[in-house]
């Protein structure tokens, strides 16, 4: 942390800072320059309750943080990117490319189970769908709830996969854990810190999507509160940010993989479907994120997406998500990985 | 709802979703034009609903909407302000404005009771203190949770003055409930659905922060679901947008007073401390808001702002804040208002 | 500046860094930390240029500019608010505020004689009016170009006004010049910076409009530009910036009045005419903006907005243009400012 | 275009819009729902003049453009991918991917030649080397002008590389012409309308940037400008626009390549070097640009960034720039491109 003191500072509010500095356990290191009066403070220190112990301090004119934030999600703390396993022989991280897909709802039984059949065909090992839908309005559906989880999981079992499925209720984690392999939170909900203490406390893998208007710092702190409870297991999902554009529902944001990746040791995911809000966007997207390093990808399958209850316009029919995972396959080869 | 199909629809496209409206239980409204196809649909939808259940159909450019898609919250259901009360004597919404005052974080009973009395002299009838503590980082100051609550209550009991203060967790609304008169939603959970849900099943009125890059209309569709659980006593707190600029801890946006009020029925209370992040920037900013029909204020006063656990930098020292709702009392009469 | 070196910066890294700012002229102060060592560099400084010297070294996490950018526009250069003048008794920065009204665009003789007359009446000292006009789309109205640059000045002349009219092309300057007391360069155009210069050539008022996404910073060092040609009569324009709200066209930024004003010592002019895009919202924007302390006032009057060639749903009629004069006093009053 | 009215307009106000439209020349098409009544106009309109010429109409609540506003630059009006030819054997648009490179800066004749045999070596048939120089502070390297365009000259002709190089100022136009064999337009200048037709009244190829904060609309209609006066030789460039996010200097918008080549015929270049402002994000955004269908790589490569005057630390090395080319063949191949 740097205290930029004011031109004008006097050397009494000099002094008061500096006390306040050493009050608070750190050893301060003034340099006075022509103009300005800075001081460092160098060592381990929480930026937030810094701010809120020398911001009002008279004769400051800013404090300039300089270490990150964040601890246990940044590669300070663990060098080497994290492989985590979801289930045995299904992992993320690694050379190989986990791909997760499904509807956007589970809307029934049928819908679930023909597209858990078609996505592990073209390659999927996981399966997603939302039995608890965050919609802007309270009069759209919502979605199935318990009766949405039993469906995922009896997919799941008859196919093979592994279950994807979104929490957004603290009270609603040991239900949704029951069903599901990997929690989702949505972007909605990444600084609804009581439900990322929840999951927190849980050993399972949760798959934190990014804030709309979320910088990577703040997404990396999110990703800290749930590990700062305990579990490591945090997957990092780029699903598009919130830009001036009104062409796109958001504006994806890919270039954020090869920077989470050198701030953090965590899997990036990218979910083309939301991050674009148009299926025909969501084939470039995929391989862009693919040649850019992604770790995984999250897309929206559906069997008829003119009849999805929800998100139907930016949903892939079986056959086209096929034939994307084969284009894929190309890129991944040509950068070394493999799906 | 206007339908806008592509340039080269076909016949076949266009009849599919002339079918699909009136199986939704709609009458479409077909014109055609030299170039362009578009169908109306008039009457009272669910947008949300619509959008879903129409968006994948091919020969589709793009889907207008034409209504808000609030209902509970907007003019059109109740053209007259509306004035809520808080307990006896006390309203918002009215020709009086209310001011609210206090510390950002209830530290110690001590603090709370002497601001109590300094902001009660001053003329707030309102005062506020978290003890629950949304904090970007999770290694910060989390507030006191019910001993803060506590400390509010005696303070308020002996002053004569009611309390806000924020509930962050679904299953603490009973709790706070116990304590609170008004329930504050902050920022980071204006959509936090269940939350939202939760007060809207109290009868206590709810201040509902605006989201940090929140439209008025997801604001409203905010407000919307708390009064869809059959709770109308919701108050809109402006407090700061974010914006590309860094120089203030958010871009506090003045011009929303006139615009929700126009949109809406509901109150309108800014709170230049957090929409600010500078003291010095809070007189200008609360004469301002006066200035342009604001019906409250909600404003951070704090004993030693130096001492502060949180936000020092943008608390107001006692007398500061006496003097300022001096000078609001003049632009509330230059506006036909009283403080 | 600072230079923060990377967590695991090599001792030759860091003796290079130093070497380098040496060789620029300046003196390195370093400070080792437990975990980071950081360079200071104090003194005067051109910000820019150290960035693109430094930028490529290896070893270097970041660097983090401590001074403002800009000189002459600062409060550091000048710590009284300036007083521009436009003519003999028409000043603006000074307890009076200047009112400056007319139509977006000259359309016709008869249009800018009786917009005139009106705003001189109700209180304005200064006629506004485009002849060259930036549209979005090369299919609209461009303006009236020198016809309307005359009957502006005809216009002025006969009322007793002064004219502010845009300029949006460098080779136009001079002939622009002819006709009008203040330059008005236009959002798009604020790093226009060849135009900037040729405005800074002379000795005529410049209204500086802020572009849509420019930071408090980015526009005073656009006022630099201008200022570092030898012209210091630069007025800062507030117009609207650009957020993710769509009700209104753009979302006008009043808290910058305070903030502007805090790190300038130049006027600030409010244009509540652009910065909401509604007739309705000019009046609530323009007694807050009065009440936070602006010089002045930029707003768009037409003797008939319907039949405007353009921007007639921001522009106000004669008569409520005068209303809300009359209300404006008071205000001014309120906050010890006169109209 | 799609005129709302309010909920409450009077049949009297109904009458004076639908004659209004009938007066500038078109058909309206009213449609009465059950709480609103529209009016749709189908044709071929000028958006922006019937915005300006319906804006101030009482009882409308909104207008609602329809059609896409740009003509020549859009699919409707060529419906096959534009091929553009700088010279004889060198074009972008078709099949093979174009590489453009070189410094940021023209510094010297040796490192523009040095840098020009390099580039030449790696694949690269453009060289790129900005003369005049577009910056924040007026106290900043503004450029070489003619020195550096005669440098870029000397070194195309004796590699045999095309020019392309920035034009700032329409007075420079004519000069640059002479040097260069592309025109590019910086993103500050996107909507300096001046500019742009100046430059689309030669016949050269312009490359386009993309403003900072500019939709895709509003860039598509800049090039519209430079089509409209008769060159359609318009070449876009996405370079990163502004979000919140402050660890990169922009954010690359990637997915503006499938979405611009959907909506427009011209081709689509990227330039990870301002896009990104970190060399070592250049290499993965350009392999997600030639995932995505980039039609041109615009890339700085400096000898020795760490003594570059201007964005040394986003320029790459020769012997990176070369490794780079190399990896992108393979993706290229896998999309079905060459480079």
């Amino acid at each position: 942390m740097i205290i930029v003191m004011r031109d004008n500072a006097r050397e009494k509010e000099i002094q008061q800072v500096v006390e306040r500095i050493k009050e608070l356990g750190y050893t301060p290191h003034p340099s006075r320059g022509a103009k300005k009066m800075i001081i460092g403070i160098i060592g381990d220190l929480n930026r937030e309750e810094l701010i809120d112990s020398l911001g009002a301090y008279p004769g400051i004119d800013k404090l300039v943080p300089i270490l990150e934030p964040y601890k246990l999600a940044g590669r300070s703390f663990k060098d080497e990117p994290s492989v985590i396993e979801i289930a045995e022989g299904v992992a993320i991280g690694g050379k190989e490319i986990l791909l997760m897909a499904g509807p956007c709802a589970v809307e029934s039984e049928e819908q679930v189970i023909s597209t858990a059949r078609a996505v592990k065909r073209a390659g999927a090992r996981v399966l997603r769908g939302g039995a608890f839908k965050p919609r802007t309005s309270p009069y759209s559906f919502q979605g199935l709830h318990e009766e949405g989880l039993k469906y995922l999981k009896t997919a799941a079992d008859e196919t093979g996969l592994k279950v994807i499925t979104e929490v957004m209720d603290p009270r609603d984690v040991e239900l949704v854990g029951r069903y599901t392999d990997i929690f989702q939170i949505g972007a909605r909900n990444m600084q609804n810190f009581y439900l990322l203490k929840e999951v927190g406390n849980t050993d399972k893998p949760v798959l934190l999507k990014r804030g709309l208007t979320a910088t990577y710092k703040e997404f990396l702190m999110a990703a800290e509160y749930i590990m700062s409870e305990g579990n490591y297991n945090v997957i990092l999902c780029e699903r598009g940010i919130r830009t001036f554009e009104d062409y796109t529902r958001n504006t994806l944001d890919l270039i954020s993989i090869p920077v989470l990746k050198k701030l953090s040791h965590l899997p990036v995911v990218i979910d083309p479907s939301h991050g674009t809000g148009h299926w025909d966007l969501v084939g470039p997207a995929s391989k862009g994120a693919i040649a850019m390093g992604a770790d995984g990808l999250l897309i929206e399958v559906h069997p008829e997406p003119m009849k999805a209850l929800s998100d139907g316009q930016q949903s892939l029919k079986f056959e086209k998500y096929a034939e994307l995972v084969e284009q894929l396959k190309d890129i991944a080869r040509a950068v070394g990985r493999d799906i």
